[in-house]
C-alpha cells in the first residue's frame, strides 16, 4: 500500500461511521449526504476520499477482510501445528465477531448482492482465500488424525463459516453465554463433529 | 385463517415474485411499481391486495415461515423418537434452503432489519417457537443419550441453524456437492459434534 498511515487512519474512520449508516438505512436508503454529515464532511469532501458510492462499500468491506487479516490470522501465522493453528483461527474469528465495536462491518460483509462487477469480484477472491486456507487446515488435521472424516474439507469449511458468522443473528455480549466459553465450546464441538474427537 | 383458498394463492405467487424483485434490487431499492409490475398487477391493484410495502415484506417473510411449518415440520410431527425426529427436520430444512424454487424468500427471511415495530415482533415470534423447538429436542436427544454435552441447547440450535442457513451463501445445487449426501453428511456431523457419536 502506497497511502500513507493518516491517509489510511482516516478512510477507516469513514469506513466504520459509513458501516453504521448502512447497516441501520441499507444500502439503497442511505444517501451520500447521509453518510457525510455522519462523518462529519461535506458531501464533495466525502466523494474526494472515496469516489463513489460502490467504491465506499468495497471499501467497507475490504477493511472488514482487513480485519480478520490483522488481528486473527497474523497472530496464527507462526503455530506449526494445524490443529492449534485451526483451533486459535476459529476462537479469533468468533471473538471478532462477537465484540461489538466492528459489528455492522461484519454484517455488510456478507451483503455481497449491493456489490457489482469488478469490486464485487475482488472481495469475493478475498472471501475466497480465506476459505481455502481453511480448507487447507481441515484437510491437513483431518489427514493427521487419520481414521473416516464425515465432511469434505470445503464442506466442513463452510459448516464452519456458517457456526461462525450466524452470531451476529442471535448472539448478545450482555446474554448468558460468555464469548471466552462459547469460543471454546464452538472449536471443541467443531473437532468432534469433524474427527470424533474433541 | 379465514382467507379463501384463492386469496391465499394470490397472495403467495405475489410473495414469490416480490421477494425476487427484492433480492435484486434491495428492500429499498425496489419500488412498488416494479413490484405491481412484475406481478402484472396496477399498483393501485398491487396495493388492494397488499397493503403497504413493509406489509409485503412481512406475508414474505410469513410464507417463507409457512414453507418451512408445511413442508418440514407437518412432516416430522409424528415421528416419537427426538432423535429421529431432530435428524429428518435437519434433513428436511437443508432440502428446503438447497432446493433453488423460494431461495430468495429464505434470503429474505433473514434481512430482518428492513422490517420494524409490530410486524418485526410477530415475525421474530414465528422465528423463536422454530428455535424452540430445535432447543427442546437437542435437549431431549441429549438427555437420552446422556454422556458430557459439549453444548447447551440454545447454543446448540443456533450452530445447526448457522450451518443451514449459510447455505444460501455458498451451495450450488450444479456443484459437485451433492443435496442428499450434504443433508446426510451435516446432519451426521451435527450429531457427533453434540453427542461424540454420529
Amino acid at each position: 500500500m502506497s497511502q500513507s498511515e493518516d491517509t489510511k487512519q482516516k478512510l477507516r474512520e469513514i469506513c466504520r461511521i459509513a458501516a453504521r449508516v448502512f447497516y441501520e438505512k441499507g444500502y439503497d436508503g442511505a444517501s451520500m449526504q447521509e453518510i457525510a454529515t455522519a462523518v462529519g464532511l461535506t458531501k464533495a469532501g466525502l466523494y474526494h476520499h472515496i469516489g463513489s458510492k460502490d467504491h465506499l462499500l468495497y471499501e467497507i468491506m475490504n477493511y472488514g477482510m482487513d480485519i480478520l487479516q490483522e488481528t486473527v490470522l497474523e497472530k496464527v501465522k507462526s503455530i506449526a501445528d494445524p490443529r492449534e493453528k485451526l483451533r486459535q483461527t476459529i476462537i479469533g474469528h468468533i471473538d471478532l465477531i462477537v465484540r461489538a465495536r466492528d459489528q455492522e462491518i461484519t454484517v455488510i460483509l456478507h451483503e455481497n448482492r449491493s456489490l457489482k462487477g469488478a469490486l464485487h469480484k475482488k472481495i469475493n477472491a478475498r472471501k475466497r482465500e480465506y476459505i481455502h486456507y481453511l480448507e487447507d487446515l481441515i484437510s491437513k488435521v483431518q489427514a493427521q488424525h487419520g481414521g473416516k472424516s464425515l465432511l469434505e474439507p470445503r464442506t466442513a469449511a463452510f459448516a464452519l463459516l456458517g457456526i461462525i458468522n450466524w452470531l451476529y443473528q442471535w448472539y448478545q455480549p450482555e446474554g448468558p453465554v460468555k464469548e471466552a466459553e462459547l469460543a471454546q465450546a464452538y472449536a471443541d464441538f467443531f473437532f468432534r463433529g469433524l474427527l470424533g474427537s474433541a
